[in-house]
């Protein structure tokens, strides 16, 4: 009777803001990838930090799980109930607070999206960079890490959230950061909640880093006939301090799911996706030394563009890639991976993955932030088979254990979750332990999230 | 009779990497800066990650305090041994592990300078960019969290610390980040860490990002009839996203001491100190689109060079700037202040800082790293004389409060220390008891670094 009690107080204080109508609960319970639907007891819709600060002082005394949900956009089931609880879903905390255009910074709710963002930012000239694929919402991006395409240019949510605002267990708010943009005045609290998935507190606020929107972009495209020449171009560029914006790659396999979807002619071999950003002279100058290392490389001819519609397509399809890979295989689901590696290491990861699924029983084309070392598979399988499923697992752990050996992560920008769990232990050894007591020390009751990120222990 | 049998211990265990020398004693026991002296009970030399496991463990058992040293560089205090103990001096760990030119990254022992590391990296075509102005430790840059005139465009510590090994307070070693550029598994253990001034474990190993020399590089300098002009100028640069290396700035009573100390003839203004990095072309064509930004502005003419003579005798001047400071007073001691703040807010800042300097009775020169709205007053005192040092302890104090009035921080590059801690409260509200727990719980006996960064009931 202690569930019904929290959700009667629930109730009363935040009114029609409190809902467990079934169909609510469902969309929470699912996520967009292989877990089993897991509805929570209630959702709940604040509206301002004062309504997260009741939810989280109602749910401690009653001991209840308080799971922060965004856009529902995570990969590794983030947001899933797992012991219960109330989901916290912040799509009504979605003010963009306020622009400072001089300082180049912003500050959102968490329930903003970048892409809304951006729409408000387009006056000012200044642009969010970070940029995952998904819509996902900012506080979302900043609870799994989230990173993208432009990272290898403008960094991830680490470098990019200045600081934010927090609702911990015990009902204590803290701000962490300044306006300033730096600052060596003690532990690096914002660093620590940004990747913290949830499971140290609830965000209601955000200042984020905006950047100037270049004054000229140039972008193009290129075959390689196999994947280290690839690498050892992104290698070359990068040595050179050529500021690359964007540097994409697909595998044969992804470009022919490419061609196929979009009616393209892309030959089947491995490809690089590049975009500069810059002064018209500089970007072009860019190109044109990139063209040079591609030749060195043994690449194709590196065709390129400044003009925004050829741009616009070349993205469109990079970001339309996982529905052209899944259009390979008609009503197959997709399980995406996401390690990340020393890109002296890439080449390898990605040649030694290619084998082991073709030796495999199903497919999964591979494209990724190659500027990172960060790559994805995006393994197909009917999700009713359950041959296809453990094998999908079984190829998503060797690349796991294959990144740690590697000197990599296990994940690049998806997160840990409850998906990564088992490689928490290899890929940190006794630091796993420390973020548990870390957790511990914030959120004795265990109520944040729990069941994510931090050793099992705390799972009860 | 606990401390003799504890060094007893250590000597037996270190043999002659112990020593209790009058002499080793109170030159641990001293700081750049104006605090007592205060010599440790012992001080050792560990030439490995076993010697400083051993040294915690005796330490641990006998609750003594461990305090870890660089290059005793520190301008808040941070190696001072408050309560006693044992000062980690990690000269001897200075060996160069590991230079990964394909991943542009190298690991390092924390005893290794920068100006070392930089040295070993000649043949290489790469560079560690992060610049202090001291040849401070890499270990005691990270756990400072050191920034310096490069950051405007390679960032502080924070950003170029991928991983490293620390020892905690229970033995336990743990092993941050990975090789990969980025990561999404856990928390952020090498964020918490960077910036923890030894309050949290001995850090025995670094893994640091390098960046690729540039091809070709431009610096100039520029007077403005005020700050907002210069700032406004330094504003427009950045959102016209011209990628600034270096921009610093100066302020009139600095540009008069430097044409004093080099015989240079620079206007009696506020002044900016400039570089580009790139190709060529591109540092041609940035030092051009800079000099209209500064006509724009009402700035002199700004005066510059690609030739590398030129440019070295400008940084050298900037690197000098504290001497020539100091040698406006002949026999005086700088305090060096500290604060950073919003860029839109510097104007403000520096203008109200020069007026209650020359409202009081002492001088202080100003200069900064102006891209990051971070700057230093160098208060100049006599150190017999407590009107001098209560002056510029109140001008000190006036100016971190102003920071945080507007929007910033008490330390932008210097750290807390035993300095700052005064501001904390302040600064972090709240957030300040969070940095006490996590301590806490890393470090319950608070034998590590006692005395900084954290909360007072800490200090027993």
């Amino acid at each position: 009777m202690a569930l019904k009690q929290a959700l009667d107080q629930l109730h009363k204080v935040l009114g029609n803001q409190f809902t467990i109508a079934k169909s609510e609960l469902d969309l929470h319970g699912r996520s967009e990838s292989y877990f089993p639907m897991t509805p929570p007891d209630a959702v709940v819709y604040p509206e301002s930090r004062a309504d997260v600060e009741k939810i989280v002082e109602i749910c401690a005394i009653h001991d209840l799980p308080v799971i922060g949900w965004g856009a529902g956009t995570s990969l590794e089931g983030h947001g899933l109930a797992l012991r219960g609880g109330v989901v916290v879903d912040f799509t009504r905390m979605n003010k963009v607070l306020q622009i400072n255009a001089a300082d180049m910074t912003v500050t959102v709710q968490p329930g903003v999206t970048r892409e809304a963002l951006n729409q408000e930012l387009r006056a000012t000239g200044l642009f969010f960079p970070v940029d995952p694929g998904a819509n996902a919402t900012l506080g979302g991006m900043a609870m799994t890490r989230a990173s993208g395409t432009t990272t290898v240019r403008y960094g991830t949510m680490r470098d990019n959230v200045l600081g934010l605002v927090a609702v911990l267990a015990d009902g204590r708010v803290i701000r962490t950061g300044s306006q300033a943009r730096k600052s060596a005045a003690g532990y690096d609290l914002t660093a620590l909640f940004v990747g913290s998935e949830g499971t140290l507190g609830l965000v209601t606020e955000l200042t984020l880093r905006l950047h100037g929107i270049p004054e000229a972009t140039s972008a193009g495209i290129c075959a390689f006939p196999d994947m280290k020449s690839a690498v050892n171009t992104v290698m070359e560029t990068i040595q050179m301090g050529i500021p690359m914006a964007r540097m994409e790659f697909t595998c044969a396999d992804t470009a022919r799911a490419f061609s196929d979807y979009a009616g393209l002619e892309m030959q089947e071999a491995p490809h690089l996706l590049v975009e500069f950003n810059g002064s018209p002279e500089a970007v072009k100058q860019d190109a044109e030394r990139f063209a040079e290392i591609v030749e060195d490389n043994g690449g194709s001819e590196f065709r390129w563009s400044t003009r925004e519609e050829e741009r616009k397509a070349l993205w469109a399809m990079r970001h339309n890639g996982y529905y052209a890979i899944l259009a390979t295989r008609p009503g197959a689901r997709a399980i995406v991976t996401d390690i990340c590696v020393p890109i002296s290491k890439l080449a390898q990861a990605v040649d030694e993955t290619r084998a082991d699924i073709a030796a495999s029983t199903i497919t999964g084309p591979i494209l990724g932030h190659v500027g990172d070392g960060n790559f994805h598979t995006i393994l197909l399988v009917d999700p009713d088979n359950p041959d296809d499923m453990h094998e999908a697992k079984r190829l998503s752990d060797q690349m796991a254990f294959r990144a740690l050996r590697l000197g990599g992560t296990c994940t690049g920008e998806h997160g840990i979750g409850m998906g990564k769990l088992g490689f928490m232990r290899t890929e940190h050894g006794a630091g796993w332990d420390v973020m548990g007591s870390l957790k511990m020390t914030l959120d004795p009751q265990n109520i944040m999230n729990p069941g994510k990120l931090v050793p099992g222990p705390l799972l009860h």
